[in-house]
């Protein structure tokens, strides 16, 4: 086990998180900034990051390991993915020195289906430190957010996964579509009415047809608009939830914020499958595990 | 057979055409304007109507009938929707009159399927004008637009519909969405990557995924800018054939623009469908139709 303190970093597109963590994995103190790799000038990566991070980096020795889209083209140094099959070391071995023995950025994973290739980055992380948190070598691992993320992790390897843009059709649809004319997305969840959006995007009838009911529902006043933003919602993680083996896929696990997994939780329980749940300690866990040379001897 | 004139109009949501028809239905003029209901005031639909069509409607006995959203709550006079199934005779018997003896608005309809309704307006005289002028009585009348329509037609009447919004999928996507920073939306259609668009949207993994394809093969320089929005398109319309059982349907019609009509001849005939086409001279066939008393007398 590494004897100094590690900054961690998940500089994400529109949002940057932080945690310093000890040696043995404890989370000393985190921070937030709305300081996303969008909101950096080409060349200022390290004046944000230095502004941000200098107090935590100060003692001597400390290293900073750094996940997310910091890791691409438009970021901080281009990571190349690493392709699947991959676990913690294929990933370790990867990862690029920005400032060398000092600050690191992890590659992203890619995949390839039919010819067409698929991507994350940050979320390997996520899924290393839920591995290291529940103990499980094998799962579903799911990550909600803007484009969610599939994965199928056996014998602690990621040996695949699917990304859907269920987050962006969701705002895309309740900001600029016809939907947004009658929606309230001012509303909390109803879990009613989402979990007849779920039970309705089995129809067979698809998304584009689906979706159409949450403006004929309002149209003829079957559906109050405080309801129909959850009946959209149930939409689309129903239509997501289908193209899944659920049943075959052994344990699941959610990691996302509470907002997002508490959905995909419902959806989930409506097909008779219970899932764990994790939120933002995940990717702490990751970075302090792809960080430590043996991260199976981490004290909890 | 009337002895007067037809001044027919299609007044949608963002455009309105009008045609002069003979009272055999041969058309003697066309218009069109940037003027649909959304540009309409409250209360301003009979000055805008008399600018458009005093000339047209000078003569003594002249009549005019209108289809579509100038039906519609936020239209000039609402037609309540006619509920299938509907033929000829049941959309004739619920057109409102505006001017009594002048100017008639016909109903759009609407249709149910698991307690959720649909909507058509415009669309249905569409369908009627090409039974008219296919001498079909039965098929599957496909009209491509925003939102699009299916209908089944059995011995004259509309059975029932599914509205699809792939229309305006393809617009949120190629307009708001992170596949916009990489489409080429400005080039024309490819039939090779629309087909393989088509051919990937049936791998089971649902739109939400296959959408995201278009965002990896630019990252990847797997497909060109000016492919990927023919690849799009192809994802979508392809989606929206897979809920269609297409070899059971009969003989399928497409009413519409040739831009869009192209598109789903394409991939109909990807699936082993043959289409026939047809254009704007569905929708005058139609309000002659509903027009003259007898439309079956009606001389090409």
């Amino acid at each position: 086990m590494s004897h100094t303190r590690l900054v961690a970093v998940d500089w994400g597109t529109s949002s940057l998180r932080g945690a310093l963590l000890e040696p043995d994995g404890r989370i000393v103190e985190e921070q937030s900034h709305p300081r996303g790799i969008l909101t950096v000038k080409h060349g200022g990566f390290t004046d944000v990051f230095e502004t941000l991070f200098a107090d935590w980096m100060r003692p001597q020795g400390t290293r900073c390991l750094i996940s997310g889209m910091a890791g691409s083209k438009q970021g901080w140094v281009e990571a190349p993915y690493c392709a699947c099959p991959a676990g913690l070391a294929e990933v370790r071995s990867r990862i690029m020195e920005i400032e060398p023995g000092r600050i690191s950025i992890v590659p992203g994973l890619c995949d390839t289906h039919d010819g067409v290739p698929d991507v994350m980055r940050g979320e390997e992380v996520q899924i290393l430190g839920a591995m290291v948190l529940t103990n499980l070598r094998d799962g579903l691992f799911v990550l909600p957010g803007t484009h969610n993320k599939w994965a199928r992790v056996k014998n602690g390897m990621v040996t695949g996964f699917r990304t859907f843009m269920t987050g962006e059709f969701y705002a895309l649809l309740s900001q600029h579509s016809i939907l947004s004319r009658t929606l309230d997305t001012s509303a909390g969840l109803d879990e009613a009415a989402f979990l007849q959006g779920v039970t309705q995007s089995d129809n067979g009838q698809g998304l584009l047809h689906n979706a159409f009911g949450a403006r004929t529902l309002s149209l003829f006043d079957r559906m109050p608009a405080r309801e129909l933003t959850s009946y959209l919602s149930g939409i689309l993680i129903g239509e997501e939830l289908r193209t899944q083996s659920l049943h075959a896929a052994g344990e699941v696990v959610l990691i996302g914020t509470p907002a997002l997994t508490q959905r995909y939780r419902l959806a989930l329980q409506a097909s008779g499958v219970r899932a764990r749940t994790l939120g933002s300690e995940a990717t702490w866990a990751g970075l302090h595990a792809l960080h430590a040379p043996n991260p199976t001897q981490r004290k909890q």
